[in-house]
Order: structure tokens, then C-alpha cells, then sequence
């Protein structure tokens, strides 16, 4: 059964492929599965029909028959367990690996999207200016240590896993930043990561969807 | 094989049972296995030979035989997937606990979280007094959503889950805030699962060695 997933309407990255709903096209992409996509207004996201699904109104779903996920976190562990490509078969490493993907949305994501926060609703503050090199620093804190632990290492942990795919595209968050630049491996480790094909589809698919919206 | 967790040698908490090995011992608890615990200093934790386990140098990890884990909620659900009494056995209400656990600890902690970051680290800030309600309202977001979707139910869905387990841990990150009490139907979720045997054995657990650690 081919599942359905949600994403933007009209992202407002205006085809960066920063939404959430990346992460899941390429872990569908991944595995091989093909999928249909549902598109949402942001009004339509708060409507009590989505929120039932998703109770936090955002973006991305997963339904697939009976079954209905949120979480894009949880949805890329769904596919990962369901199919073969995206967690080692030994099961050490197989836990191993859920913890990258775990320490990619709640250790690491969240510090970087601090940045956004500041950014987008504290731009106009009177402290921006003062306080924004903080959570730049907070984030080089999470930076220095992820760039220790990689070291000249393809991957996190052997082989490419979804722990990889979350924590690259938590990475990709920080393209506009400059900061990556400061640790040349995380900055070479997000490109490998993009360099895959299955990257790429997924990028181009959500990318269609900005160019068929028009230059809003 | 028992395993073995690790927790602060001096919890900053004074026994409040906040730092994130109490949401593993509680996990532990709930299945019915017993573990040990290795207590770490700050300073030990920021060393090679414990980053070797856990990259960003935090409490807890998880030990079992070969396997090292880290991450708070990757070790949860690596003892719910791997015992009985923490998920449904029903493949697709698996798949939602599992999201509602990844929504606890990157939907919901994130924004928890910066309450005590604004107050631990700009507390002393020009800016404080004035951003704070910001970081208030932004928590009060989730809160009222979460409010919401739970209404009249015991838990999140059907029977009590590591989902459950997970996200009342994450709440009670805002016992001293007064924020619970203005949704009483959170403030009732919390004491349901702070009422748990499970959750008080754990709890007593954490407090003991802060009683043996003297009054700090």
C-alpha cells in the first residue's frame, strides 16, 4: 500500500528543502518506496481534521492504510524498522544507530533551530543583536563535540544509517549560517550526505512543488 | 545480563528527580529489570573515556554486555522494544506510542527546555525580565495543544505507554514554572504518572543518592 505523507503548500523556505517532510521523502526514497503526497495550507495545518493526526498541527504525516504517524523523527524510524536500508542488521548496531537518530531531534536540532527562533521572532528585539552570539556559541558547544566524535569517519557509525539521514538533515538547518564552514568534516559529512541520489530525489521532489507554486 | 546506567554523582537538582536517568530508571522500573548504576562526576563525564559512550558527554548511558547506548529517549525505547509493559502489542498503536515518544523529547522538552536556559544562563541578562514571558508563551503553545488533544483521556492513547512515560517526564520539568497549573488536565496526566509504583521506586532511587551525597 502506497503510504501518503504531508508537506507544505507553499513552504516558506521557498524550495531550500528545510521542512520536515525532506527527511521523510528521503527515507522513503532510501528504502525504495514510492509515495503520494498530500499538500496543506498553514491554515488547513491548524484545522481540527490535521490535528487529529497531528496534534501539534505541523507537517509531516504518514498514513498508510489503518495506520497514522507524526513526527517526522518517528515516521523516518517507522520506515526504517519496516524496511531494510536505513538500520544495520545487527542489533547492537541496529540500537546504536537509534541513538544518533534520537541525539539528532532532541540533542542537536533543537539548539540549532534556537537560531531560527532568534531570527524569525526576536529579530526586531532590543537584545537581538547582543544575544544572538549565544546561541551561536550554544550551537559550536553541540558542533565541536558531533565533529570530535566523527573525526575523519565516513558515517556516525559504520555504515550510512538513518541515524546519518536525521542527523544530516538537522545539519542542513544551518546552510545560511556560515557555521558549518567552521568544522570542515561536518561541512564534508552534510555533503556526502547530500551527494546520495536518494538525497536528490527527494530534494527535487520537494522542489517541483515550490517551482509549480510560482516565485511567491 | 543486568545493565548498567549512569546518573550524576551530584545531581544539580537537590533530589527533584529532573536530571534524564530518572525517565530510564522509570522505563527499567516498569518492565521489571533490575540494573545498576555508575555514578559520574561533571568533570568525569566530559572526559574521552565517557564520551567514548556518550558523544556529547551527558547522563545517562546504557549498558548491557557489548552494547553501549546513549540518549535519554533512545534508551527508553530500546528496553520498551525489547521487554514487555511499555508498548502495545498492536503493530500500528506500536508505531503511535513510538511517535508520541519522539514528539515528548523533540516536540515538547525542546521548548520546555529554554525556560530553564533563559533562567540558568541569562538570568543575569539585561534582556531577562523582559524575554522571558516570550519563552513562557511559546511553552504555553504546546501545552494548550497537548491539553487539547488529551481532554478527558487517562493517556495519550488507549493504555498507558513509554509515550506516556516519556512525556510526563518532560512536564514535570515545569514543576517550579506554575505553567501545569493552568491546564488541569495536564496537572492530573502528571500526578497519574508520578502515582505509578514504577515511577515512585525510580524516584526514590535517584533521591537516595542524593540523601547519601549529604545536603550539598
Amino acid at each position: 500500500m502506497t503510504p501518503t505523507i504531508t508537506a507544505f503548500e507553499n513552504s516558506p523556505d521557498r524550495g531550500r528543502g528545510l521542512a520536515r517532510d525532506l527527511r521523510v521523502r528521503w527515507a522513503l526514497e532510501e528504502v525504495g518506496q514510492p509515495y503520494d503526497v498530500r499538500l496543506l495550507s498553514f491554515s488547513a495545518m491548524k484545522e481540527p481534521a490535521h490535528r487529529a493526526i497531528h496534534p501539534f498541527g505541523q507537517i509531516p504525516t504518514y498514513e498508510e492504510g489503518d495506520l497514522a504517524l507524526f513526527d517526522s523523527g518517528a515516521i523516518v524510524l517507522h520506515i526504517a524498522q519496516a524496511q531494510a536500508g536505513l538500520l544495520p542488521a545487527d542489533a547492537n548496531a541496529r540500537a546504536r544507530a537509534i541513538s544518533w537518530m534520537l541525539a539528532a531531534v532532541s540533542t542537536m536540532e533543537p539548539v540549532i533551530v534556537q537560531r531560527e527562533v532568534a531570527i524569525l521572532f526576536e529579530g526586531n528585539k532590543s537584545w537581538h543583536e547582543e544575544r544572538l552570539p549565544l546561541v551561536f556559541d550554544r550551537i559550536r558547544g553541540r558542533l565541536g563535540e558531533l565533529s570530535m566524535y566523527l573525526g575523519d569517519a565516513e558515517w556516525l557509525d559504520g555504515e550510512f544509517s538513518a541515524g546519518d539521514l536525521l542527523m544530516v538533515d538537522v545539519l542542513r538547518r544551518l546552510a545560511s549560517s556560515g557555521l558549518l564552514g567552521e568544522y570542515p568534516n561536518l561541512a564534508a559529512y552534510v555533503a556526502r550526505g547530500e551527494a546520495r541520489p536518494a538525497f536528490r530525489r527527494a530534494f527535487d521532489a520537494q522542489y517541483a512543488i515550490f517551482l509549480a507554486g510560482g516565485v511567491g
